[in-house]
């Protein structure tokens, strides 16, 4: 049996499960690799929690994977009011810290108190980017729109009339948290131009 | 600089994480809660990965809730071969263990040697359900489809013609990794009859 305080904390529980799933309705400006249509917040957090996974090796500092896993899984669970913000968009950018932080007040606050503070942790932890594991999940988080960009043979690139030279400097800060898979990324931007992928 | 053998093992690293994008475009029976699509296997899986976190105080036996967590990114990924076959699939499920098993022969192969072996034994271990990690995910991944079935009135069971009797039959297995998940979820069932969601 369960008592009344304990079914009371389970129900805040499946609600913030049950919030969480608009999270599959969140579009980003990725393509899925087969390009049949966009990536949304959810699909993207999981196949970022598999690249903290596999490759966690490459971090310049010793981290807990672990950690990586849980700030990957929920860095982006603001998305559920405050959208996506495109990471060229400059416009947008300038009001993205305030409502992410509206709406990390309104989703974490659906949990019991010591859970929110330990699910909000994970997500101030990424926004501040200081830890190791911050800075290593920073860095995969740009890794991976870059791999999306080049097999779909820069498409959202296009689109949005994004340059070469504003792909190499906004995701330069890959080195921040791995200088291997920052020399990787580097030289699929250049093959990225030199295809013609993406102007200079 | 990357030495050849490093770069060698970053490039398999990489085609893995290619590789699982199409778990994407696997196709579960299951609703989204606003019912504007079917969700899909790779948003499935980060669900579950925060079911993990959330409801893991629940589970019957102490368990290492970051295992349950790679368990739960990982246990779905054979489907972007074998496909997701129905809990209610009598037919289907005859086969589904062994187009499994070729699935995972080729899709874990991708990764380093070492990689592969420990990959591969988060989703054997799921497939296997002895431990106290594995009984709990499988509990979390039928409280999921409950939960959507139930707050979209039964909408996939109704489609496939699934019986109330059977529903409680085959979700009864969360009892092995959750007392009070399967409390709670006994709970739904008989509420979704009693509100004509689905039939006895």
């Amino acid at each position: 049996m369960i008592s009344e305080s304990q079914a009371g904390r389970l129900q805040q529980q499946i609600d913030f499960i049950l919030e969480i799933d608009q999270l599959k309705s969140i579009l980003r400006r990725s393509y899925l690799l087969n390009e049949q249509r966009r990536e949304n917040s959810a699909e993207h957090s999981w196949h970022l929690a598999m690249l903290a996974i596999v490759l966690s090796e490459y971090s310049n500092e010793p981290i807990d994977v672990n950690r990586v896993i849980k700030i990957a899984l929920l860095h982006d669970v603001v998305e559920i009011d405050a959208g996506d913000t495109f990471i060229y968009d400059t416009v947008n950018k300038e009001t993205q810290a305030e409502r992410e932080k509206a709406a990390a007040d309104r989703i974490f606050s659906l949990l019991p108190e010591d859970m929110r503070v330990e699910m909000r942790s994970y997500w101030e932890e990424y926004e501040e980017g200081k830890t190791p594991e911050s800075k290593f999940a920073a860095a995969i988080d740009r890794l991976m729109p870059l791999l999306h960009n080049y097999h779909t043979k820069g498409r959202s690139w296009r689109e949005h009339g994004v340059k070469g030279s504003q792909v190499m400097q906004l995701n330069s800060r890959i080195d921040k948290g791995s200088h291997t898979l920052w020399s990787y990324a580097r030289n699929l931007i250049e093959q990225a131009i030199n295809n013609g992928y993406i102007d200079e």
